[in-house]
């Protein structure tokens, strides 16, 4: 194993490595270097170019915080994870499809009380979405989990999170600011190798929810907006056409939390519909 | 652009980033998503098994140092760093064949007082190391820049550097302390990746120098030792068989800095052979 050269050092790594006892991580492994060396033959990577890629990676790895993951940014920006999200997905059809990846938070999100406002510090219109979760055949998931997200307003990138009741017939109420286009953190390396591909930070308005419950898939999905301008055009490649909704406008009068606004609002109805485990 | 599966996924992002305005970056970065993309279809990467991979490079981010740099490690233990060197060292024959990437210090080393002992503070046997630094046609290359690394028996992991003088016939003397097998700092995520392969993590013992000249490519190498247990199984794959040498043993005597010693030392002549840039 002396004298290796571009052609003969893969089979020289895959026989080195032929000691995994893991049959799963050898497979993984097999494939990664036979793709990763691929990539360096075919482009012929220079020294350069390839310590430009190791700083790349320390960068990032400098960068990387709870609220401002790089690692899995970029693995949004290069479409893999909606790659793998895909092709993981294999659900009954009727069910919700899956447009993000579960992301544990680092402290549980508080439980709002029911009605109370996720959002009353934000400026925008308020928003009332109701529905239920769901099985298959359409019967209720009494006191499922669901967990809903938002940019944070004050801190773009930083993620609130809260926890939704949904009671005994699967019903839940959210009050909120209806949400608005927001960048993907540009302050970092994920950022930059974004502006670098030429490509726009904007994605289009969406709500994250995870819902899991007893029995069930845990499901974590996107809640997009009819209309939205960046629909199309989304950096993350996260849209479905299931998950874009139709808010109702309405001038003003009586909300679905039964309170009277003399602002516009918005409502709409969002059933998540889960997959047995 | 919506609805994007795990075989539609990759011509979007590839679509996506065809405004990229340089036609280098362009073609790397086209090459990085198809062979990245390949690899997760060809195992049906899952979720966890991407969440792995994101954890496993956020903490390698979070231990990578100056001495500790674990993505060049990680790029070692695949093998995409032999492979990136062998197929950018395409120097004419006779020239001194390259083993290891440049790093380039945080902190200039210190030049060495001619015949000064770098390795004073280890308990291994002295080495005398003597050569020139010449062209391929064999003339002296005077003045050229020459620096000696040499891992710090204080800190596993840590690399101590120090410049040689090069006199006017290009001619240079080390004297030093031989080198010992050293192992893979193993403190953080990379030597973890080691030990999951179930490889081992001992390297062959070895001197590594940087080489530089005016109007000559900077050469980068390692001097191996006969005899060595490891030279057929580096774990970072960079032996190469004009880099073995014959260190000569001697009981003692007149050494070859003009002293006299009592224990025993070694000696060997290794000359650096440049190439035109």
């Amino acid at each position: 194993m002396r004298n290796l050269d571009e052609m003969t050092i893969t089979q020289a790594v895959l026989a080195k490595n032929s000691g995994i006892g893991d049959a799963r991580l050898c497979e993984i492994m097999t494939s990664l270097v036979q793709n990763l060396h691929a990539f360096a033959r075919e482009i012929k990577l220079t020294e350069t170019e390839w310590q430009r890629g190791i700083d790349f990676l320390a960068q990032a790895g400098a960068a990387n915080t709870a609220d401002r993951q790089q690692f899995a940014l970029i693995s949004h920006v290069l479409g893999l994870s909606t790659l793998v999200l895909a092709q993981n997905d294999r659900k009954p059809v009727g069910c919700t499809e899956t447009a993000a990846f579960h992301v544990t938070p680092e402290q549980a999100p508080v439980l709002l009380d029911a009605g109370a406002d996720f959002g009353a510090d934000s400026n925008t219109a308020k928003g009332y979405l109701q529905g239920a979760v769901l099985d298959v055949q359409g019967h209720a998931i009494p006191h499922a989990v669901l967990e809903v997200h938002r940019a944070c307003p004050h801190d773009n990138g930083a993620i609130d999170r809260a926890l939704l009741p949904v009671d005994e017939g699967g019903r839940y109420h959210l009050c909120t600011a209806l949400p608005d286009n927001q960048h993907i953190p540009h302050d970092g390396p994920a950022g930059q190798l974004l502006a670098a591909l030429n490509r726009p930070h904007w994605r289009p308005a969406h709500f994250k929810f995870t819902v899991g419950a007893t029995g069930y898939q845990r499901l974590t999905t996107h809640v997009f907006r009819a209309g939205d301008p960046y629909l199309d055009a989304d950096p993350l490649f996260g849209v479905r056409s299931s998950l874009i909704t139709e808010w109702q406008w309405h001038s003003g009068g009586m909300t679905p939390a039964g309170t009277v606004s003399n602002d516009p609002f918005y409502t709409l109805a969002f059933d998540f519909v889960l997959a047995k485990e």
